[in-house]
Order: structure tokens, then sequence, then C-alpha cells
């Protein structure tokens, strides 16, 4: 059953790679609030802002192998997405991995269990999404699946998607809405731009957004404290 | 029901900005050990310690609605106390709104959910502490309360009372009683002063505080780890 | 019952120490992969590397009194190591009594429990590995035990052992097996050389490791993406 | 600091008891969706439903000496509620004290900790809402407080207030609300019997509380599997 | 963006039901310990045994409105699968929802969020698989979709697939994979039956299974406890 | 390094069994409030109230193999206790395992993992305590070791120890200490009787065990509510 699937069709790499600039949260909303992954995703330093073309690994509790086989199918501009087929939190990953993968131009790693060798990985610049930081070693006994659709944080990720992490956590755009999404957060970024100037000049959202109306038509009421606290006296 | 509450009663703001320098240890120690956030809010980035006055916010899950209503209640020196009515993760809080509260004076955001932005918030100084960093987008459809007590944290926080947050975490004063803990966190802080050159210099608390007897009297006793791994052999 | 254990057999001090430089990872693969305390424990900030021998203290949920009584029974080179006798997360520990340890040269603290004064704790260069920060208050009222065997982070650690600690956790090495597990560090450490050169030049574990074979005979299948997706379709 | 209040004031005795009939689900709802406690507060055994009047503790981790002095402080009809200061999981609670609130004719207990002895609690038919069964134990040396204002499960719960618990949980009305809050109860369990006579004859939501409309205006799209396939084909 | 998928094509409704004799255990062992849910989501009462075709529904946080919108769409011998786009648990279903879908033939109900009503739902025998009991009230406000895949307990669910839930938790089977699955299904109740009478009589699997050699030949090591001790003593 | 340990010292069967009429708590506080298991691991079904001579079992994550092993090593009045070297929720035991077990007189299983088959193992008797429910299966790929000291729920176990469990969850009695324990597990459930008998009458615990004393020393504080409003008011 165990299965490697070699020669995806990835997302275009300018487009994978232009997400970067925009970052997590900016996707998200872009692609209308869809493909955030939970938020026990964390990165083991702070800083790093990627994105890039998702190569995807299911592995066992507790077992490595597959990431070992992954490294092979991963090229220039990928993420490596691993998921393990039940909880867990053992350290399946190191600098030697990373090492590996970093030769190969891989960007980072976003895995739904434990990473090992923060002070490695910090020092070699490789950034590393995980639900926990763990020495916790793994064995290579059993078989997994590269390249097969994954749930990781709780969203289904295949391979070739774009996957963008930043200290926001971590996002999924599905490979063919790329383009489309990259146009949205292209967008949104003038638009919030426009936002922050208004902001900073003291300016309201209230009334920017106008919705001091819609707020009224739905009920919320102005009440001055003293009023308040008398009709909530004991 | 929904409702807004102007013009609270604020604890003075001298007072209330007085604490950012003792911090949140000191001052919950100072008021008898009480008032203290739970643990789970942490800082999203490290270092900030600050005071002041509570702006609170009672909100839907998934709706950040009424932090916009909140941001016109706010003034210098204040720090906003979001609370949402039952579990939520969002990401309600971001660089955008930091934005408008900063440029009314705002020292800061604690939030019983999630916040997005990290690297801009680190950027721009504005401190929050929160449930969990998560870029996960909220809507603006349902109404909630502004300047009401709500529970933040296990903790009652009104309006107006005052808000102590560093990397330790998050405790409030109230209002009333701003000046009394004040003072008794400067003598707090003189005291510890002195024993911290006293444990410096190798002294012993055992000693300082006359501890020995005490121990004797509940029944500690002290043995040789010969003598105690011969009682415990197998 | 409590009891304060004198005069322990410690590791020896030299071998203790040396466990630094290879770090938690390293050890616990050293040993067997054993000896790894559970990941919720984690460092308070970032960088710290250590290892000594231990000095153990059972303390009753919310008071720290037996911690005070430890720090006499600590010298030069150990390692405090503090676990309640039912969860607990409030801040057992602060920047006093680390100045108190520090003054006997104690190296860190690990707690299964929490701890505070973090800014303080980071400006004197004293690392704790902690469940979480906590700035709540302790008493001084129940007794506890000092060098008994206690378990933290769901391992058995003895008074002497050598507990090692770094960005990855926390992990303990039996005290008779100091020399042994030394020895297996560093070659394990030289081993991890050799395979980084390999890796950094883009050879594949899978070749210098010789998996393939293994692999194919536990059947792992290699298909083409568009066969995969035929395979696949709905 | 530690105070007993006596002769609090207790919502209606008759009142209080009435909410029991209609649950903690139409209870919160009837409050407008107010008052629930937090979902961790689970009972110990099923089928239990009680309302009654709060007696409220606050004790420190680990330590159970102040539900004995609240113990005198009970009377019929009563339902007692302890939340430590910090995060505990001890057994505060047990069979005896269970047999001398029942001898004083109290209802039930609600506690943000442990609870122990459920085989005997089952069989007295004593009800209690906790975070978890513990047999841990706890110690009688550190005072609290008893007929104080208590956050517990996320809700501040007054002495005297009106608390309700069922298999869903546990709530609190406010003591000056309980009459307004019961009439409530009534309506809304009228509108719901009424609901449910409809819903089992198959008619549908949508159309009884005329959704449709809202709905298309909102933008929802009602399309075939098949063109929604045809749409998402890779 | 919010869409209904109506005339969904379902998993054959035998094939489908056929499952529910068998079971959560066996059918995720029959199709390669593949589709099971995440252990957190456990039935509000215990002894239901169900198996039938997913009708799914992605809500906001705090907003069922779209299941009302789903009762529609469900029909005799499905089973309700919902999953919120983030982390709640609010009470979106209770007894009426239930009602409705009960006189629809709907078998259950599996939720990655809260319910309420258990005890009214215990009395109509209608089963829910959910993350906790919470009698948290939503609202309807906010758009979602009904019938396009869901993540639910960490698994991908199409419409259509079928879903087996008991004691043990949820499983889910692709749809067009539910005839082969539940073929291995029937042998390996069969090969069980056969096991557990071999089990019964004393027979050990280490023998049965033929375990001695390959344990022997991974480094299994048999010793006398005298030994053990001898080679451990401190 | 995997080993079975065989011909383990055993507590005495007839002291081992006798445990079971006191139970739990009383077990834990007859030996000085120590011996607990954490509160998470749960019993699979309610009422089982048992105790037995421990069988230790250490497994890998996501790996029964040894469990198999580990039955050969059992007999009668014996009480298996599995825990993984790191955390694992997968469904490492079911029916048949339980009917091996049961074959030679095993009394129940307690499991710092999941456990699945819920409603057989109801049927047969078969008294489970986990930390989860999880039909997750595991593979026989890697060793463990039989009969060494395990941490289970936070406490060391060692083999031979009795191990009690029932409703309130489980504790450890070390092997030697089975005999003296015994006897105050025996004086303190008369002791209780007494209590239960007093409270029964409405008699308190303040007068029955001279507390008040105690708590006006401390300094306890009783008020008229009246008075604590007024000093309270805002």
């Amino acid at each position: 059953m165990a299965v490697v699937v070699q020669n995806i069709r990835r997302a275009d790499a300018a487009l994978a790679g232009a997400f970067a600039e925009f970052g997590v949260a900016t996707t998200h909303e872009a692609q209308g609030r869809t493909g955030l992954l939970a938020p026990h995703l964390t990165p083991i330093w702070p800083g790093a802002q990627i994105s890039g073309t998702a190569v995807t690994v299911s592995v066992p509790p507790g077992d490595n192998w597959m990431i070992h086989v992954a490294v092979e199918q991963c090229r220039d501009g990928d993420v490596l997405v691993v998921s393990p087929t039940s909880r867990c939190e053992d350290g399946y990953f190191g600098e030697l991995l990373a090492t590996a993968l970093q030769a190969r131009g891989v960007r980072g790693l976003v895995i739904e269990a434990g990473c090992r060798d923060v002070r490695e990985l910090t020092a070699m610049g490789f950034p590393v999404w995980s639900r926990c930081v763990s020495a916790a070693g793994t064995v290579k006994e059993v078989l997994g699946d590269v390249n097969v659709p994954v749930v990781c944080g709780g969203q289904l990720i295949r391979p070739g998607d774009v996957v963008v992490a930043d200290d926001d956590g971590v996002a999924v755009v599905p490979r063919r809405d790329a383009a489309t999404v990259l146009d949205a957060c292209r967008a949104r970024a003038g638009t919030e731009a426009a936002s922050r100037t208004h902001y900073a000049a003291g300016e309201l959202s209230l009334d920017l957004n106008h919705m001091r109306e819609k707020l009224a038509d739905r009920g919320l009421r102005y009440v001055d404290a003293a009023e308040y606290d008398a009709e909530h006296e004991d």
C-alpha cells in the first residue's frame, strides 16, 4: 500500500515563491478565509517567512523512515510537509535531515509532530513549524507514503500545493488557485496599506467602513457608565 | 442587550502607569496573591512591560466587530482587554487595529483568544498577551459589549481597573485598590532588594527567614544518603 | 515522612559537565533513546545548554518551602530538579531563589510547574526549563522531600544523576551510566559530523545507509503522479 | 484577608429550585446566552438535574480546609461552588464531605478541580460537576474565603446566585435576575415544544423560521453535485 | 462562495449500513489502518453503533445556521458530519435538530464541536459523537457550506462517504472503496473469531502467530529477575 | 537492550488482592498521600474495582508487540501496566488481548495510551484504565521491555508492585510496603466509617476535628454579608 508518488505537478515556482512577501494572514484572507492550518503549528525560531511547493509525507507514529525517502523527491523551492497517521510528538526531524534538504533547495518544514536540534536549525536558518520541540528519537521500520494528500493542522494538503508560513503559522493554497489567490493578496495588501494610513492618522474603522448605521440597526446601545452602574446595582 | 458603556471611571492615570515598573509578580504578591490571570495568556514578543487602565470588550466567537467599536472608547494610557463569550482561538486582532489603538495611546492588548501579524506587531512595539497566535480571520456580524465586566484568564476585570503585563503574564488590580497596592509594591520591592543582596552573598533563606525551627516542628528529618538507601533497599 | 537526604552520591563532576557540549538529542540517542523528559518542559529563554548533577525536590502543590530547604543541599555543578506531587502551574521559583542558587554554583533549574521573573532570570543568565511561566505565588506551610527519587517530565530522576538541558528539552542519565553514555555521545557526534558532510554535498541517506533494498523488501512502490491520479480518480 | 461571609442574601428558594425543570441549555438561552460555565466541568455520574442557591468557596491549590468551613454556611436548597486560586486537579471532595452536605440539604457540588469517591457519591445520589476525577488528597493548612464572589468555569458566581446543573454542564443566574430568567425559561420551553412537534412531523426550520430569503440575500448558492465536481476537477 | 451541493453521489445504502455490524476498529483495520478520526470525538451516550452515508457541513465558529440548511439535504440512512472552520466548542446541536434529522431517517451526528441536550438525545436514542458537551448557544448569521469535502477529527470526509461510529470513535470509508472494505471487514471478523477461540483456550499469540523467532532475530533477551536486579543494582 | 524479565518477585497475592476492597482513595491516603497515578487515566466502563500485582510493559509509540510478549509472563492475580516510551494515543489493546489475559487470570489493564473494543471489553467485564479510547491500530516491529520499572501516569511502577484501580483512578503500592499500607487502609476505613456516622447526623468536621481554634489562629474572620458588601461597595 505504501507508495512514493513521483513527478508530481507543482504550482508554478514563481507564483509559489511570491506568497512569502504577503505572508499567512493575507493569504488566508485573500482566499476567502480558508486554508489556514491550526495554531498549534508554531515556528521553532522567530522571523522566518517562506512559501513554496508542498512535498508531502505520511509517517507512522515514531518512525521517520519516509522522511529519508522523501528527500530525494524534493527540489528547489519546495516545502516539506509531514503528518503522522496518529498523534505523535516525537522528534522526527533534526539538523542532518535539514542539511540534506537545504542542499536541495528546500525552504522549510511543516510537521504535525516534534522537531529537534533547535539551536542548529536556527543557526542554519532552516525554518520549521511543528507541534512541539522534542528530542525523542524515531526508528526506521514501517513504511508510509510520499506525495499523497495529507491532513496537516486540520487542512488537506496535496503535493504541489503552495504552502506559506511565517510567525503567524501556516497556510495552504491549492495548486490551481495559486494565480488567483496571489492576485487577491496583492489587492488586499493595497487596501490594507490605505487603511493603515487612515488608522495611523487617528481615523476610525467605524467611520471609514460606515459601520455605525449597521451597528445601530442591530441594536447596539450607548450608555453612560453612571447609568449602566445604576441599572446593575445590587 | 449589547451595550457600549461610555465615560467609565478609570483608575488614576499616574497610579495605573506606575505599576509597569514593578511588574506582574510583584503586583500579584503585593495584593495578597490575587488578581493573576491564568498562564495560558502569554506575550507574543518578549520584553514588554506595561500597565494601564482597562477598556474591556466581550466578543462572540469568531467576530471582532466590537473591537472596532471599542477603539473609539480608548484613550491614552489604556490597555484593551478582550474576552470571547466561548472558547475561541481565532485571530481577532492584527496590525491594523494595533495601528488604530497606538494612534490613541493604548499601551497593549490582553486577549483570551488569538492574535495575528506577530512580525508587524513586534516591529511596531505594540505588545499583546494572547491565548495563541492565529491568523484565522473573523467576521463583523454579531454584537457584543464594551466596558462591561469580563472574565479573562479566570479573573474578573472591570472597565477602569489597572492591568499589568510583562513576560510573566498579566495581573489585574481593582480600580479602587490601585493606590494601596502600589504602596505595597514599593514596600515589597524594597524587601526583595535586601533579600537579593543577602542571597547573592550566599546567605540562606532558611537562616534569614528563621525557617529551621518551624521545619523541625513540622517534622522535617535530615538523614544521610547511606542511611536513606539502606532503609529503601529492595 | 518528610526527609532531606544529605551527602548524596553524585555523578563525577567532570563527566556530568561534559554532556553540555553534546546536548539533549545526542545524549538521548547515545543511551539507546531513553531518559528524555516530556516536551512540555521548555526553556524560558533560548540558547542555554547545560549539564550537571541532580539535586531533587518533591513539593506539594502551591508550596515552595522545600526549594528553600534544598538550596543548602546544592553545590557547584548541580542542577535543581523540582516536581510537585500533583499537577500544579504555580510560580514556585523566581529571581531570589535563582540568586541564592547561582551563588552556590547551580547551573539551572528543571521544574514540572511554573516559574516567574522571566526577565530577571534572562538577564542573570540563569536557565530554567518549566511547564509554564506563571507569577502565581506559593506558600511555605507543607513539607516535602529533598534528594529522594522523583518523576519529572515522565522520567525517574535520582539525586546525583546527570541532567542535560538545552533548547530541545531535558534528558537524564543515571549516575552510574554517565561514563558509558558520554563515550557513546562522543562516538555519535563523530558519526553525525561525517553524515553532515555527506548530506551537505547532496548525498542521500537512502544511499549512504543502504536503505533502498530494505524499503523494496518491505514493499515500497514508486509510481508516477499521472498513474497515481488515474488510480484515485473519482 | 481570609473571610467567611455569613447571612448572605440568597435568591428566593422556590425560584432557585424551579430552574432544575428547565435545565442548563434552556436557562442559558433564556438569559440571552450568558452565564454558562466552560464545558470542562462535567458530571461525575449521568442523569442528575439540579438547581439551587450558591454557597461559594475560594480554596488554595491542594488544600480543602475551607470546604470544611463552608459546610456550616450551607442550608437546604444550596449548591456548593468551589474554585481554587490557581489551576489544581486534586481531589478536594469525597463522600464524607458529601455526607455532611447532604445532611444539610445541599443539592450538589460544582468544583473547578478534582473530586473522588465517585462510586460512593453515585450510590448516595449526590451529584458533582468537576474538572476531573482524582483521588489526590489535600491538606488543611492554608485559609481561603467562603461566600465571596468567585470565578468558576470562566463565569463570575456570587453567593446566593442560582446555579443550574445537568448533563449539559452548569449555568449561573444572577440572584436578582432569577424571576425574569425563570419566566423566560417557561416561555422558551413552550416555543421549543411547538417546534418539536413541527420537526417531528418533518417540517423544516428553513420554512418554519422563514430562513430561505435571508440565506439567499446573504448569497447562499445551491448547485448540483455534478456541477460542483466539474468546477473542482483537478 | 457559500454553497449547498445537492444530489450528491452516496455510497450504496446497503453497503453503507452493513458496516455498523463490524464497528470502527474492524473497519479501520480492514482498510489498512486508515480513515480513523481522532479520539477526541467521543459518544455522548454509550452503546450506539451505526454506519451510513455522510452529509457534510462546514460551519463558522459559533454559528449553526448551515446545520438547519443541511437538514433538507439529508435522507434515510445518512449520518450528518459537521466541522467548524476554526476550533469551537459551542453547542451547535440539540434535541430540536435531532428531532428534525430523526424524522428524515438520519442515523446520527459526528461533530468537531459541542453538542447539548444530552439527556434528551439519550432518551431519543439519537447518537452523537462530539468534541465536548456544551450548552453554549449559537447564532444564525454567517454562511458556510453543505456537502463539500470537510476535515473532521483529522480525516478528510467527502459527501457520500461511509461513516462508521461506535463506542471506539468514528471512521470514514471513501465511497468508492465501500464494497472492498466491507469484504475485508468480513474476512477480518472471521479471522478474529478464530483467534478469540484460541486465546480463550489459553493459547498464546506468540505461538499462534509464530512471533518467537522474529523476536529473537530482533534481539529480544529473556533474563531472570535475580540476574536483572544484579545488573541494575546501585 | 530489549529484555523480558522473568520470575519477578510479586507482592503476596492475598495482600495484593485485599486492596480492592478499600479502593484507590483510601490506599493513596493510607500510604501518606503517595502513589496516585495522574487523573488522565480513566476507566473505560464504570464500576470496576480491582487490585493485583503489576506486570509491566514498556512499548514504543504505535507498536503493541511487547504486549503480546507480556501475556506469557502474566498469571492469576496480575494487573498489566503498559507505558509507551513517548506520548501515544493509539489503541494498543482490544478484546483479543483481553481474552488472552482473562484466560490467565489477569484482572485488568492500566495503559498510558489508547484502548479499543470498549463494547466488547465491557461485555467481558475486563476493566481498563487508559489515557483515551482509540481504535488506532498498532504494528509489531519494534521491541520494548517486559517487567522493567516503568513510569505510568507520573508514578514509578516496578514489576510485582500492587496496583489498585477503581472509578477514582489508579494507585500503586510498592511491593514491600503492601502489608503496612494494607493495615493503614483498614485503620483509615474504620475512622472514616465513624466520621460518616457523625456527618450523617449533621455534626461538623469543624467541631469533630477541633478546627475552630486553629482557623482563628491563622486569622480567619467571620463577617456579616451586609458588612462585607459595604466594605466592597464600588
